[in-house]
């Protein structure tokens, strides 16, 4: 009847001493958050597959987890299969994302919500993505949301508050890649992209990263687009910094630009990178678009942007918003399990036949005390035994005897020695 | 386009207000737990449709919500339609409770744990119930358990980490209502009932709060049971406190009984009721049951037992096992929601034409200051935006003027007035 048992494909268990750093991270997260003046808000893991597949989610669309209806029968399989419609079998989905819901949400809610909407969300979400390292089918994202406000106050106070959290982190050193979806229309219009195009180019543009200057002007030449002179206007990109807008080049769009100027001007204790070739995967953003970068990864900690349709499609009246995520499973990797204050955590070492009323008797009082307290019944590798409390954090041990029974007679001695 | 916009059938969305009420309590609970030894964990909202419905869950297995394989199509779909089975299609469910998968967490990582591992669950689960009051088809449970203690030493700690919660939480006056399944099988031997009949003997005996002694009698006589005197002996069992051992009837099982009578004394600070009706529903019980009565309710606030067969299940080793779960969402509605520090909590109310970047810092400011700061936007119906506030926690409100983007030079008034 043993068989090998793991938690699902591309899913993961979280022991103690991760789950720890987990819930600690997520408190930073939290209260970095709800000082700045968001508020939590919470949904279902599941939505109606109707809403999941309204076009909003983009590929994730593809990856959701479908929940099968309750009560359908072999006639239903049927029909399913004769309509080759297998979305009639099902009518939710688990969330691959925190942004569609939070549309929901607000449509749901918006008269029992204040007129400007700072939102906090702190939640899994599922993808039915192939596993692969760092990548799994559950993980956590982080986002605030800005639901109501359309000027720049939005982007402002959004960068402030996920900066805040990342220094609260010990993340310092993390800058901020910005640009404006605007931007990027003006510059492909400039190259002479036509529109039924710009999609397909941004999505090359996306990948300059990866495949470099070369890799997409062949791409966008195999659009049919004119590369003439492409390749020198994308690899003067790199590192530019902020072009004088005096002298702005003539795929700058200047309003938008000028836009981007003020936000770096009302930033001025955040790194603030203009990147004309920063995308962003989601149809949705229709403004300033931005990604966390720190100084030493290759991939991004989390971004977000302006998204000023997406409510309407909801709600059926358009409402400004913007919004932040940090990828939490990239941030927790890089901190340093940290045990907190392990001398409060005492482990009481006893015998096997303790008398299990006198030991939860002592456990408690020690507990009133403010002690975090595991009781620990004496093996034949004691050391084993302390070390593996020391590393779920416990920082002292006393050995209960008859005669310390009592807890001011209890003798304790730090886990290291 | 704009449709009615709901949560799924049965699942609920927090506002801020609730959601802030429900994070403090499980903040308690989590700390509460923790100080008594016990260790957090995590496991996936899915498991393997197999293990699901491994007959563990019981009734609760067919409540369980599927999730459709990937990757089907119509050929998959009539070949389960012609096998009449429905199972082919998913090979992944949503988790309806907390012991399967710890079960299964355990089998997993049983060389990573202590011998003695007392894990703390604290996470949803998914019923596919027919939605009505104070039933929800997503809802928290708060578990802990304590896995390879063969002794009494789980059930003290065990409840006496519950009733540390509780208390924390403000709930006093909860009392502990305990039986064990073997005082259930003696009495039911003891009435002459057949072993192929038990199951159905304790789901009737289970409903004596509902139906009264008459109609457990009733049932009881449809299964073909002697039910002479019967009445009398259940009537009997009405506030029958604790019986003298010395003197104990023939249908109380003596063994268990005494050990029942040590967690007593080993319990002082805990109101424990001995209830010989006391069933719990599941399967998996082998000894030890208990439930949280409160006072002034009709309904538990939760339960546990002793399972000591259903790690092997997942294992292949049998393992003693024990556990008690806190019904989150029921424990909730009982809470007032206090609203934390709102002295700390400030409103800064500006004009529609404030420089956002001097509001910004302003705000920065404060926050690094310690306090939770939220900016809003002046209105026409100031009244209705600070009473609002105050709802959300927020104690105090300055107007933000051209001289006063100092902090020191804001003046701070109570919401209140």
């Amino acid at each position: 009847m043993a068989t090998a048992v793991t938690p699902p494909r591309g899913m993961r268990d979280f022991l103690p001493a991760d789950k720890a750093t987990r819930e600690r991270a997520l408190g930073v997260i939290r209260s970095s958050f709800a000082a700045h003046g968001f508020d939590e808000i919470e949904t279902p893991v599941m939505e109606d597959t109707a809403r999941l597949h309204s076009g909003l989610g983009g590929d994730n669309e593809k990856l959701g987890f479908a929940v099968l209806k309750r009560g359908i029968g072999p006639a239903d399989l049927v029909a399913a299969a004769e309509a080759d419609d297998l979305l009639s079998l099902t009518d939710l989905g688990l969330r691959f994302d925190l942004t569609v819901p939070l549309a929901r949400f607000y449509a749901s809610h918006r008269a029992e919500l204040p007129t400007v909407f700072r939102s906090i969300q702190i939640a899994p979400v599922w993808r039915a993505e192939r596993p692969q390292k760092g990548r799994y089918r559950q993980f956590v994202q982080c986002d605030i949301d800005i639901i109501g406000e359309a000027g720049p106050l939005a982007e402002i106070e959004l960068i402030t508050a996920t900066v805040a959290a990342l220094n609260n982190l010990g993340l310092s050193g993390c800058s901020i890649r910005i640009n404006d979806r605007r931007i990027l229309s003006t510059m492909l219009a400039t190259w002479g992209v036509a529109e039924n195009l710009t999609e397909r180019a941004l999505i090359t543009l996306d990948k300059l990263d990866k495949i470099g200057v070369d890799g997409v002007v062949a791409e966008l030449a195999q659009l049919g687009i004119n590369t003439a002179g492409l390749a020198d206007t994308l690899a003067g990109f790199a590192d530019a910094g902020w072009p004088d807008p005096a002298a702005a080049p003539a795929w700058l769009d200047t309003a938008a630009y000028t836009d981007l100027l003020a936000l770096r001007a009302a930033l001025p204790g955040v790194s603030l990178e203009f990147d004309p070739t920063l995308v962003r995967g989601m149809g949705y953003y229709t403004g300033t678009i931005f990604e966390i970068k720190h100084p030493d990864l290759g991939y991004s900690l989390g971004g977000g942007g302006r998204y000023d349709g997406m409510i309407g499609r909801f709600l059926g009246t358009d409402v400004p918003a913007c919004g932040f995520s940090i990828g939490f499973e990239r941030i927790v990797d890089l901190l340093a399990g940290s045990a907190g204050d392990t001398d409060r955590a005492v482990l009481l070492v006893h015998e096997k036949d303790a008398d299990p009323a006198a030991l939860v008797a002592l456990k408690s009082a020690l507990v009133a005390d403010g002690l975090r307290v595991r009781l620990e019944k004496r093996t034949k590798n004691l050391k084993a035994l302390l070390e593996r409390a020391g590393q779920a954090g416990y920082g002292r041990f006393a050995f209960v005897t008859q005669d310390s029974v009592d807890p001011d007679e209890l003798v304790f001695k730090p886990l290291g020695d």
